[in-house]
């Protein structure tokens, strides 16, 4: 059996895990990888595949089935996904929450135009935490849903940090408060803000003279980002931050809680992730996911699909009778 | 827009528990309960709808959008759900893992037939944790999966049990070691048997005369069921055993411990329930899964199928649109 061609657009954390999780997948073959820099100026890890400029992925419209892109949702997957739709099956992990719509009704044209399929918005969340936030509201509807997110570094506040004056570096995780998931997991529907749901602990490297005070009440009262939250802040050296905070852990749950019959007896659905790399793993479902676009366009199919529309058995290699043998 | 007419076939606890699910569904209406008993013997818990005796379910061929199938898997689904998919689009519980080939192989011929579908083996075990374990595979394949069960009644292990000489009635709760669990749970891919994964803790009333000590030393010596498993026997009175022991509560968890990267990233998915009531549940799971194969069917589709086939997203009520604001 021929393998899946694979293309890897944008080699930062996320294409390097996906270069590495293909290796796992022997039904799958690495072809290129695609960058919008100095392709002499990139060096794989381990794969003797060529970089290609972006500018020549024109090239290769016969010679992968499926693209894997793995830029930011911020300037780069609004263009680059609708544009390589029409050309390539694509996988994207799009997570700007307010532009889904509009995204998805981009690709959606593109894809139909190509004859192509595209899933957007595949990780974890958005991913495999909505599709459990959806399996719980089918399967409980009189119940209430809840996502607590980490431990893990959220790259939105740590950006928040760095733009503050006096800051050099800064790393913020995120942290859920154990006592407000196990009341969760109690079925008392209790009602949590986001500060009652999770901490925020901040590793913040200062400029030199910068004023510490100044610094901590700064962040301390920002808006939207720590205001509302319980945040911590720890000051330390660029040394201690590059030793101790370069890792990239994350995790979260889902929990749905609800009700069933008249009794009101409790039920409860978590659905949770614990992960050393937070890139390695949503590489891996974005490589699970392009099997699974890869085999939805083989049968005919086209136009932007997200987790919600795709068969899980479509994410495997194996024949559906196999999966009923071994995972039913 | 008009609701889903739904059938239950078999008024047990599942059938109860389909007939109060389907309450908390609004766009699905219960038309009938089919019974093998005499249908007046049969009293519903809150539904004014006939109750039918299943001779004459052939008169609902064109009242029924879709039957909920609440049987055994021992006798009852094996031979009503092929004969019944014919009729109307079905779902089941079939749960007889050995025998999952030759069931899915006589309805799927039923279903095409007929231009049917037919979602056999849904629930939670099999069910949503066959999703977990198929999901878990496919988004590691470097890794290994894990299923632990309870604490619940095992009906099989307790009927076992209740067959020994000398035993009146019998509980067996299945209870997964909290120790196995985190030791999965820290990634380190432990081998465990199922005695290293379960304690099986039993409740047992004596008939009048019957030796405690032979009764006892039967039930931990029994092959398979036992023998290899650390078992707690209580001997209590029919009157404890109903005031205490008459709940149906369960749960479990699906964990998949893999490896990313070169450097080995641990990486760790974890799906549980915890359920004040297994046979609500089920039948929440079987209602929600009742909805996808009316819109299959509606969508031209037919056959058999089962979770791994289904998009999650047809077993909601709300559009895509809706369904992205709401979950992606």
């Amino acid at each position: 059996m021929s393998k899946i061609r694979i293309g890897i657009i944008g080699y930062g954390n996320l294409g390097k895990g996906v270069e590495l999780a293909l290796k796992k997948n022997e039904d799958m073959d690495l072809i290129a990888v695609f960058t919008r820099r100095d392709p002499k100026s990139v060096v794989l890890q381990s794969s003797q595949v060529p970089v290609v400029h972006i500018d020549a992925i024109d090239d290769y419209k016969d010679k992968i089935d499926v693209m894997i892109l793995c830029g930011g949702s911020a300037t780069d997957l609004p263009e680059q996904s609708p544009k390589f739709a029409k050309l390539f099956n694509i996988v994207d992990s799009f997570d700007t929450h307010s532009k889904v719509e509009e995204h998805f009704a981009a690709v959606d044209k593109a894809a139909r135009e190509g004859n192509k399929v595209a899933a957007i918005s595949i990780g974890w969340d958005p991913g495999l935490f909505s599709l459990n936030r959806l399996l719980g509201d089918s399967i409980l509807p009189d119940g209430v849903s809840y996502t607590f997110w980490g431990k893990g570094v959220s790259q939105g506040h740590s950006d928040a940090i760095r733009r503050i004056k006096g800051v050099k570096n800064a790393i913020q995780y995120t942290i859920p408060i154990e006592e407000a998931i196990e009341e969760v997991r109690s079925g008392s529907n209790p009602e949590l803000s986001a500060g009652q749901k999770h901490i925020r602990e901040c590793y913040v490297v200062l400029e030199e003279n910068a004023d510490q005070t100044e610094v901590e009440k700064a962040i301390k009262t920002m808006p939207n980002y720590f205001a509302d939250y319980n945040t911590i802040v720890h000051f330390v050296s660029e040394e201690e931050l590059k030793k101790n905070h370069s890792a990239m852990p994350h995790g979260g749950f889902v929990i749905r809680s609800g009700q069933t019959g008249n009794g009101g007896n409790k039920q409860i659905i978590e659905f949770s992730i614990k992960l050393d790399s937070n890139p390695e793993f949503t590489a891996s479902v974005l490589v699970a996911y392009a099997r699974a676009v890869y085999r939805l366009n083989q049968e005919g199919q086209k136009g932007a699909k997200t987790i919600f529309d795709i068969p899980v058995a479509y994410t495997s290699a194996k024949s559906s009778e196999e999966l009923r043998r071994a995972f039913l």
